[in-house]
């Protein structure tokens, strides 16, 4: 390597600005801490005259992302295009195949394509970074990688998308509906147009299939995670977990359990004194369980122009000072496969709300049920219509919070309820995570 | 290096005795992640006879620390004796000489001699690694040196000694005087026979000056910070600050301002939900303001053998994978030296408790000494005996949040308020920390 790091960026959005903003600005102490310099040579985009507000001048213009990702002139390819497919996938293949580094923010990609790429960078002896692709600044890959290399992990957990947790904070906190919630986080730019990725758990999932590997030595696998998103919680479940001393979170968690290494994102209760209820808006945090540090918990911004290029120049720092770490933290041949955990032998506590018919012998049928798959009940509440609304006709909500049981038993009891004709609706279910 | 590296250990306490078995614990998987194995070869005690529950037969026993240092047989040497003088520093010093990395959990020895050595290891090109000296098992030096590798930093502060913490905490729970908590934390085992060190700030001190080095490119030094520590704090001001909007900590401050690099320990108000503020018991946390990051929040535990002995692993895993870091980020000889920052001139707003005569105008005397020194005022309570307590006789405890002022002008108004005979005792004082 000559004495300057030089690199390619591909994908000029608010990332790419960002970065190529951050290391012209930060050139001096960046050179002190790497030992050589870090120059951004050449970019491609789709659009060159277009104002980024950053000076591109001396920089070589590409609009072939695999034809940069093969150029001899750069040592590092940075890939901010995003998506699982070409020409991500195929300039950071083309790259690693040239020899060359590579630091991606690229979530879908890594998802997708995460073990074939680090195999190809194993074999090529470089780096293959992507501190950004999860939790923005939040430096969770390298905790995981590098800060914890000698811990056996227990669990690992986060808020990992900001869009899901500022609707859950607005709605707990102005008692606003999901979907008027997720209107005005639209109009806001906190929601994309089509929300579905977001709001149904695919971005949290796609984190935490990285996570989850880094942490457990296991393959990425996107397919292995079971996804609930949150579009069913009310304020109503928000307000009732906040009397009983819990918060809404959606989490992406992977947890060791005596079956395997179980994956699941879903809308979840947590304790409402835990550092992780705390994460309102569109911060992010992820809170590792490991032997002896229970628990290691990491806050910051997960999204932004500035904070994700801070997490890529991090990534860039380290190819420059000459580390090379296995992206998954240990050799892929080492990655061992998971199947899907099947959610029905999921194991835990359970917030259950149900509209039972206001008659009598209800709450004893509810009990019966319960009790007869084995559900212990830790606290059991009937709310009463207030505030002056009419409750509805003939109808009152009851919550129930479970002991540990399992997910399957829960289901069987509910079915029971069902056909026993003493709710209307379908009762809502939330997942207690013991933190 | 042999395909092993191979490690000696001086010092087997909590800590020695918890990473020696967790290295042989994590073998496979330290290989796995290193790419060579880790072998603890030699270790240095004064009692050799002495159970320390870890099997130490195949390791070849060294009485003096400087001769295992020293020895060829092995390839990083790990202090864990603690303290800033001898043999802790003779024998880093003599393994950095010999061209062997070192790693060591002691804060007190970089906080004196830590420039010194990192120019030391800088000239043998050996690693020179200290995870475990601040904020336990969090990884805050890695997040520092390269986490943020190319970001400007602002600020950083933490709770960083959880005694202090505990203290602080149990007072404000169980609203009970400082001597009494700290007596029971004693007994508790969670405060020295002779607690000075901790209560009085120096080890957070000790922690701070490390962190600063990192944050800043300035000489780790001790003598550069202002100290302060919690023996004044009593149950009353916990309740007003709670009631505020506010809580109490013992917070250790490196802060760029326009006069330079002001570092300080001392108790601080933080906002009640900003997330150091939740940090309870003997956790430790550390938030970081940089550039585009606003804010990054670290938090776990800060002691215990398991958590400390984590933290060291993970510095000899980044040896065995080869990497070597400057030991403060950057070149030692571009850490700039920092003088002690003038409190006088510490700006910022502050709680301020007195114990107001209860006769007319001594709100109005009040109010206008702190007019004249240009101080406004946040809020003003006048609080009053409650749950039968008798006041104490006429005095009225007054309670006043100013907004940003200097440390000067506070002093300068509480002098004339002295002066004017309308308080008695010596009015409190506390800083707040915008966060």
């Amino acid at each position: 390597m000559s004495e300057t790091l030089r690199v390619g960026v591909a994908g000029l959005g608010t990332v790419g600005a960002a970065l190529i903003a951050q290391i012209a600005r930060e050139r001096d102490v960046l050179a002190a801490r790497c030992g050589c310099g870090i120059e951004v040579v050449a970019v491609c985009a789709r659009a060159k005259g277009k104002d980024r507000g950053v000076d591109l001048k001396k920089m070589r213009w590409f609009t072939d992302p695999v034809a940069l990702a093969r150029d001899d002139g750069i040592d590092l390819f940075v890939e901010l295009m995003g998506g699982a497919g070409d020409p991500a996938a195929s300039s950071v293949e083309a790259a690693l195949a040239a020899g060359k580094s590579v630091v991606t923010a690229n979530k879908a990609l890594l998802a997708k394509h995460g073990v074939k790429l680090a195999a190809l960078a194993e074999k090529r002896h470089v780096a293959l970074n992507f501190e950004a692709a999860v939790g923005g600044a939040i430096p969770i890959v390298k905790t995981l990688r590098e800060g914890l290399a000698g811990n056996a992990i227990d669990r690992v957990y986060g808020i990992l998308n900001g869009t899901c947790n500022y609707i859950l904070t607005r709605m707990e906190q102005e008692k606003i509906a999901f979907a008027d919630c997720l209107k005005d986080a639209q109009r806001l730019g906190y929601a994309e147009a089509d929300p579905t990725f977001d709001i149904e758990g695919h971005d949290t999932a796609q984190k935490l299939a990285i996570l989850a590997s880094l942490a457990f030595g296991i393959k990425v696998d996107q397919s292995a995670i079971y996804v609930e998103g949150i579009s069913s919680i009310t304020p109503a479940d928000l307000t009732a977990a906040e009397e009983l001393g819990y918060r809404v979170k959606l989490l992406g968690v992977a947890v060791k359990t005596p079956k395997g290494i179980e994956q699941r994102v879903h809308p979840t209760m947590v304790r409402k004194d835990s550092a992780i209820a705390q994460v309102m808006g569109v911060t992010n945090a992820v809170t590792i369980d490991a032997e002896g540090i229970n628990p290691l918990t990491l806050i910051g911004p997960g999204a932004g122009g500035a904070a994700t290029a801070s997490a890529v120049l991090s990534d860039i720092a380290d190819v420059a000072r000459g580390v090379r770490t296995a992206p998954f933290g240990r050799p892929t041949a080492r990655l061992v496969s998971v199947r899907k955990a099947p959610m029905q032998r999921h194991a835990g506590g359970y917030y259950i709300r149900l509209e039972a018919r206001d008659k009598p012998g209800t709450a004893a049928t509810i009990a019966k049920r319960l009790a007869e798959q084995d559900i212990s009940l830790e606290s059991i509440v009937q709310r009463h219509a207030k505030d002056g609304q009419p409750a509805k006709s003939g109808s009152v909500p009851v919550i129930l919070i479970t002991y540990a049981t399992t997910e399957d038993a829960v289901r069987r009891a509910l079915a029971a309820v069902g056909r026993d004709r003493v709710i209307s609706g379908r009762p809502q279910v939330i997942r207690i995570e013991k933190n």
